[in-house]
């Protein structure tokens, strides 16, 4: 039995509260269990120098947590005056993710810039952003293609990401919370697009191993898990829906 | 007539949702009108290097602004390697502010930790921090006399802020929403305590000035704008008033 | 009495001596008492990003203490690699001061650049480098306007500061040395234009509060003192002065 | 037909030079075709803060590059006065891989620094580290253990990486070299231990994706590779294999 | 003849303000011709960490300018963030030239900070640092032997620099000014000691190259310009002179 | 005796491999003994800001350790986020040393980056790194000039650097081991060009000084050992010593 009585391959309560703050082209304020976190996307009219003159875009995600994120308080990032490899390497990921579902070259010399704050933290807070970066940023260029800043709708699929681990006792589970996190000896996060295709595996048995086995059992937790997940996603996409389905079928075919 | 109907002397409207997040001591979420600022006090078991040995603690404030909290996006201050001016300049009087309210000899070698996160800002946030975190502290204090870390509840009094200025036309107006406050030609932010005394006053007219006259009716406002804060606080702060009161009452006697 | 045996209502010994070093613009070493403050204003021929291309000019002001101002030496802040809270709140606070008084549309794209080294501390030194700081920029604009880089005299009125508070007995006081500024339990420093009409008012009662008629008093005080260095800074200013009164004229009957 | 003629299986040449400069306790230059990296493990008599008074020891890592590694010259790191993300992702993956087969309860309070210098880059460059790096702790440990500084020998199995992708035109390739690897539409970083089990796995697919099929054909390249690099550590741990194998068997008995 | 009308051997006026500010141990205002630098020399008791328990003491230097010392002003090192190398260099030179007369055994553990402040520059900033330096030195150690802090006097010798360089046109001359400093061919720094020992010789011929001959040119005018400033420093130094020249006599007759 | 059993006019082993690594237009591993320094030339095609429109190039030099480069581990300077006073200073003295022998106007608007980095360090890592730097810098313009980016062969001279210093004994000796400089009473590194000129003098004697005699005694030894050293180079530098043999004459015929 799980530390909080779910099943092995139970999800915790996934909540997306779109248009959270009023700003931001997309802002999404999404809830996995206890972890919750502030998924804003905007829009800015330039790109950064390496990509001017290429008439396409970018985009790129910054995260942070707020300093009492967590059971105990954190340095904030500012005032050490640096940000720590943790954080470079998850808004790296997040960043590497969601550019795999948009065709850069319709968005124009643009960027999308993606931050995601967790202002509670209970585990799962990378895959929980970008789960939740990805209706943020589906928002925003909703935006765009309704004030006819852009002309197609850019996202080909959806995008999320989930959490699958091995207890201690050996047992395969999905969606780990802190407490579950802290201790199991493998960690894999999966980032998958809407078919249901690998986007970026991440998988660390830190002091420990894993086997092929294990690997394919957790493979299945998560697959079965993110097409949930994928269900979620679609009511909080709203009308946008159809048109990421119409460009998933569009891409399938030219396939 | 204001540019949101408000009266001249008319606070916008103020909310405030204890227990906001679960793992800080005491957690606000506030808002004043479209402002909303996470104000989290969390309690460290030491103290600065400069106070170590003396049996008193002390207390800090960490000011931020997510990056879409504004109409353009801001660069995060953990990405640009330093915290601007105006955010130490914020974060001091936080400190300052709250500090005028607590006996620092009965919360013991302590460091509390305030944290304003402004999640969504159109003006006031400084203030609004302030109002907040005061409702923090006051729950984190009040959770360390319940589990009996400290033996008597040590803050004297409420503490609110609020600001005001002048219309371009010459009105003397109460609370400032962004679009007012980018306008005025004075800015003036009042710091009180519950019993209607200054704990700061920080008044700058830029590329203007102000008389004495127009001083004294921004002041009135103030006072009565921060009376009508004060009944919101004592709301928020819930059982704890009776301690407030007491202790309110015990220091004016000793005067 | 006083630790120094002044009155209540007694300045310290202000004096400024102009062109203290050769290559600035504008030059002043200004002393208050035993404080002693280098002003030096420079003009250069660029504003920054914000204002390019509307044909105004920028006034910003840098403020530092050499390491041993002070009775016990200070780490230099180019050693620590930043500058602290302290010393940024007073460089805005000059800067903005100063801009309060000058018609920046007079100057062209040019910014000014106050810099207040001080060196030698004994209460004050704010004040005094916005006080100093004044004369050196008369002189500056003095120069390039007989240079004929610039039409018009661009300063509008007298600027200078000074800093009232309240003793441990409840005495209000003028003009605070260190020792003084140490114990005293409210700390006010009010900047002024030659009108005597406010610019900035700066009041903290850290640990303590203050009643509105302290505030009053205090304010009474500071105008008598202000009015006293108004008299220095027109010796100092020269030939300039009989401009300043003009422009400050002018002003008046605009309004 | 591989660019450098190799078959979609073959590793390029792999060459370790122990010893390689004189002050380290551990130091190896492998050459991973023409990827060459300086990696240099050191001793240190302490541990991080979070870990002392508990008897066990820590493995970290550092990674970079000469600024002239690569085809066009990159900017120091120290210059820039701080590390990209990039170098902190490998760097934090160096010594996760290291530690998952050290008994760290067996080197006492000690640090093992381990350097990994790319003098000259050519793809693989954090898999070269990684499979460099471990021959280098080896010897750094037999050191220890020769001169009685430990009285066990801690490391329980080989440890090495290599790189597998998927080329544009859907082919699965072993070993990437930097021409392959900027092209490749996957590119997946294995590391292995000897008994070939898990310890990481890096999978992105920047602006593709990968399917479930394709994963394990390049799960099964990874192992094939691996299976060839861990002959080759062998041979260059020299005497301290059998102290490997002998800790091998005993982890697997015990499970 | 030279820029100013010296002969090629001469000196520029050299001027000590001795007690120049009220807080530092020993603090002179030095004129070199139109170069001013505040120099001022303060102990704190303590040492450095690699020093602790040894029972020395240590000297360090710190140099800066004021932004606007120059003809055009210099950003500030604190803005910067970082001191330049030009400032390194020189602050590692003042502390290495004022340690090599210095009995550190005798001091105790403590640390003289030496900060040579350029308030003023024309050339010849940094010999003029070490110059008035070694006064402010003398006056600190001398109030620490009044005070029966130290025993002993710990000074050894006299210590003075100075600069000599050749023109373009071929000529060696003494104490360059700004001017000459840019256009010299050669540019050579000479720290000497009371007994006319070399301490510091840095000479660099950028652009350009110098002789044996030259060299022995330069160094002649060298020995003879600190021939004169030692007298300048005899009277700077006061009645501690007498301690000076025991010490010196002592030292040559140890040898 | 010496401590590696040298003469005192003794050269160590000095060797240089040319084209050491791939991408660098010039790269050398030069060995001193157990000094290791890989010295690349890297050539970018523009100049620093201070320099475009000029028509001329410019030369810069960087310089670093590999952490285990020393006896005990340094830690990285792009951790410590600077770089340290001797870095800066060494990497300046390269630069100097080596713009003094090429004639910038005809290199066109090009930055030569010279990069030292020491590998294994042991006594004149910084005058190994000016010799092989040179040679570095030799065979990346003759690339230039093969490839006719450039006319004309710009260098003009050789250039090399040795240590000279004086042992606690009074000896005088020629390239100092690191055990022998740490004892040293005197470090001498001198810099000339192929004609025996000086290009730098850096002269110190820490804690203890030097007479004109013991100068002129090192400069001697210095003297002959750089006519060995340009032998060595004369090699190294290949099919180029006539180009830069035709220069050197043109120079001298010209003054």
């Amino acid at each position: 039995m799980r530390i909080d009585n779910r099943e092995i391959n139970e999800l915790r309560k996934i909540h997306m509260e779109t248009n959270f703050t009023k700003h931001p082209e997309g802002s999404v304020l999404i809830s996995v269990g206890d972890t919750k976190v502030i998924c804003n996307a905007s829009i800015e009219d330039r790109v950064p120098p390496f990509l001017r003159g290429q008439g396409k875009g970018w985009i790129t995600a910054e995260y942070a947590m707020l300093p009492r994120a967590t059971e105990s308080r954190n340095i904030r990032e500012s005032s050490k005056g640096k940000v720590s490899g943790r954080t470079m390497e998850i808004q790296r990921l997040i960043g590497r993710s969601l550019r795999a579902v948009v065709d850069l070259d319709k968005i124009g010399e643009r960027t999308v810039w993606i931050d995601c704050d967790v202002i509670q933290a209970d585990g799962g807070t990378r895959t929980a952003s970008i789960t939740g970066a990805f209706v943020a940023m589906v928002h925003a260029f909703g935006k765009l293609l309704e004030n006819k800043t852009i002309k197609e709708f850019p996202i080909n699929n959806y995008l999320a990401a989930t959490s699958v681990g091995i207890l201690p006792n050996g047992t395969e589970i999905l969606d780990l919370c802190y407490k579950e996190d802290s201790e199991a000896k493998v960690d894999l996060n999966i980032v998958m697009n809407g078919s249901r295709e690998f986007v970026e595996i991440q998988g660390t048995g830190e002091e420990d191993t894993f086997t092929y086995d294990e690997l394919n059992k957790m493979l299945k937790l998560a697959d079965d898990g993110l097409k949930e997940i994928f269900e979620i996603q679609r009511v909080a996409v709203g009308k946008w829906h159809e048109y990421l389905l119409k460009n998933q079928q569009a891409v399938q075919e030219e396939e």
